[in-house]
């Protein structure tokens, strides 16, 4: 009953508990939001309707970098400016939009798609470490490996530098300027351009 | 900048830029939910989008009570097991949604769409003030006054009373409970429901 509002399993019962599903929404907010989408018909209801509705049409993962984008491969991978030389792994998209928004990185990327995690089953085959490991050869000499600075970000990058190990490519970290337990997600764009200029080689 | 992360005008980009204008999030919160959104596609994505084009298509605002329903008049007033003898007269839908929560009220509503405001340009015929006297006459014997205990609830529940005076219907507003200052969908059901069932005469 928490949840009622309008008709329980209507158009619009239905609508809040989806939005009540979105990280940081719970069912007030998804109610107010609902409300505010109905007041808003024109200019935020129906745009929000289309763009989901292409949203989920159109964008894919890039079958190169693993990024999202309605093209495949990615406007990253697409770009000829950006150097092929230099692969930056990151965890998730939104860690790739975090080093993008910082202008600190030319490179291209590898998105894992999480981090190893005993607790949770996920080995390397679930994180595209083979893909990234096929990425290996001419052009690339540099490996970023731009993880979260949590344990298990950590004991992923220990792990990738290891089976990069010997195979002609230059393996480095973000330096530290990445606060202990920091999320890349969250920090500001300054300190993530720091601790990328001040990248090091890394050690196993 | 500050909201980059995919491709700027892409179909991704504006998905996070409409979800940024939701109430409650900002870029961040927006980028977060997009990326929630695309990794869970089929469970929580595809539903939305359904959901939206649904509500956009057939919730509209019901044409005696104001309430949001996919029906004209809406499961309220269309409920023969409610009392017509009864409306109660909030500001939102959002506000008939909490006194429904509460469980204390089996009358009907009249939603006015907001409240008397001169800095807003907001006067009686912007509110369904008219339609709600227009609603005057058997069976109607009681208006329950349910606006917010906010100065221009109060202004507005004022104006109504004295619409309504002398024209054989009871007057009555929530009992003191609501706290001053208060909005109503913010009250916990409880308190809610003890400031219904001790609502008084409104004096003008
Ligand atoms: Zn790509
Ligand atoms: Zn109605």
């Amino acid at each position: 009953m928490a949840l009622a509002g309008p008709e329980p399993g209507g158009a619009l019962d239905r609508l809040i508990q989806l939005l009540a599903r979105l990280p940081g929404f719970g069912p007030r907010s998804a109610r107010r939001a609902a409300l505010q989408l109905i007041s808003r018909r024109e200019s935020l209801m129906a745009p929000l309707a289309a763009a989901l509705a292409e949203a989920l049409d159109k964008v894919r993962p890039c079958s190169r970098c693993g990024n999202l984008d309605t093209m495949d491969p990615c406007a990253v991978c697409r770009d000829p400016a950006r150097d092929a030389g230099v692969v930056c792994v990151v965890e998730s998209v939104g860690d790739l939009w975090a080093i993008e928004r910082s202008g600190a990185f030319r490179g291209l990327y590898h998105v894992l798609g999480g981090h190893l995690s005993a607790i949770d089953g996920i080995g390397p085959d679930e994180l595209r470490i083979p893909a990234l490991i096929a990425r290996l050869g001419a052009p690339l000499r540099e490996v970023v490996l731009a993880l979260n600075a949590t344990v298990d970000g950590q004991t992923t990058a220990h792990y990738i530098a290891a089976q990069l190990a010997g195979r002609g490519v230059a393996v480095t970290r973000l330096a530290h300027g990445v606060p202990v337990g920091g999320e890349l997600d969250y920090l500001d764009d300054g300190t993530l351009a720091a601790a990328l200029k001040a990248r090091r080689p890394s050690a196993e």
